[in-house]
């Protein structure tokens, strides 16, 4: 038995995110289980480092697997890639060290948030991005998430927060940055609570259009009250873009 | 009257190519026809600067059209595009001479050709690319475009060629460039026939991949036999990126 590391790039268009669902397939997760159960005629269960919602799209996923099989890691891939829909891709397959598991042992997540600024489209970047109605202020953006760095608890800056699971996180690194007609957020932390990204982004997005105080940051941190935080962004502009193990 | 210049961008993925033809809208052309008579209840037509096939995208196609109305260039462009599916967006309305025909001033286009090396995959460039099963030698591939450089009778390299119109046409430069995993094709030239620019990349692909000798691209050129040319390319990889006035 061999436990086999997965490289995943997919559109989260279509799909209902990552994690599977009780009669649905309409997962990533559901889908490459499907494939490798047609493919290795067993019941496989995949584990992925981040669940990624509904909508949200993935750069590269990790996941990993147990199988035991004569086929090359290469084959596996190839063989995945032929039955996958097209917006699934196995970048890669390798073996990995017996105890590897792709969420216990990720010590870090990068996501990307993509915004088109106002007056300006992308239409190869439509499912991939969110359409901005306002002009945004990136350098109000900027001192807004440097009170975001750190380890805080980001009760306020999720969904549906459990009361028994620590909501305490560490956020290494917001990255506001732009093109002529883009602006991109890129968050890396240790990792990331329920909707955490988009309302951070939908939060960051107030404060550049002028419509939040840059210091209502703050008093999301203390209260942990979701209701002062701003609006959750669209799952489509999301990214999940790398995920970092020691 | 005025006459309005219009930049366009579109996903060509759904379309049957910019030109409208009879008995359905489904065309760039036509969907646009269609949503300026609602607007404005005549019956306009627009001529558009290149005529792209079916599945060949736009980052900006430039079209025209004549229109007697109190609105700004401004609010036609946005009433235009609230009206539009999302994979057809106006960038731009202006006012235009009255003589400006974005076809016949036309004196240049440039297009771009999408490739992905064998062994990545961009699931978000899947539908604007065209995915490579073999490796690419790109010196090659430089040495053959320089033979296509400068005007000739592209007969061989295009469909259809007519016996009534010149196949005569001016390439005035053709980049191929690359990042880890893409290949870029760019195209410059006065003005380009049916299928030209995803037969000239078919067959620099041919060439790239050693299936094919550099010298064949003087044969075609010599007897126009549209045969000795190699595959059509297909048309999603392919985008009109501009439109040359002078």
């Amino acid at each position: 038995m061999s436990n086999y590391r997965l490289k995943i790039q997919y559109d989260g268009t279509k799909y209902r995110g990552w994690q599977r669902q009780r009669g649905n397939s309409d997962t990533v997760q559901g889908k490459i289980e499907q494939v490798l159960g047609r493919l290795y005629g067993k019941e496989l269960e995949i584990a992925g480092a981040g669940r990624t919602d509904a909508g949200v799209h993935a750069y590269c996923q990790i996941a990993n697997f147990h199988l035991e099989t004569k086929d090359t890691p290469d084959k596996i891939r190839d063989s995945l890639n032929e039955y996958l829909p097209q917006d699934i891709r196995i970048l890669e397959v390798e073996q990995a060290g017996e105890r590897f598991h792709s969420r216990l042992n990720a010590t870090g997540k990068v996501y990307e948030y993509h915004l088109v600024k106002k007056d300006y489209y992308d239409v190869f970047a439509r499912k991939y991005s969110w359409q901005m109605e306002k002009e945004l202020d990136l350098e109000k953006m900027r001192k807004a998430a440097e009170l975001l760095l750190g380890q805080h608890d980001f009760k306020g800056f999720c969904t549906r927060a459990s009361k028994k699971k620590s909501t305490i996180r560490r956020l290494d690194a917001v990255k506001v940055w732009e093109t002529k007609k883009d602006i991109f957020l890129r968050f890396e932390g240790s990792g990331f609570l329920y909707h955490m990204v988009r309302i951070l982004t939908g939060t960051l997005v107030e404060i550049g259009a002028g419509e939040r105080q840059i210091e209502s940051i703050r008093q999301v941190l203390e209260t942990g009250d979701r209701t002062l935080a701003g609006e959750t962004a669209p799952a489509q502009g999301l990214t999940l873009i790398s995920v970092k193990y020691e």
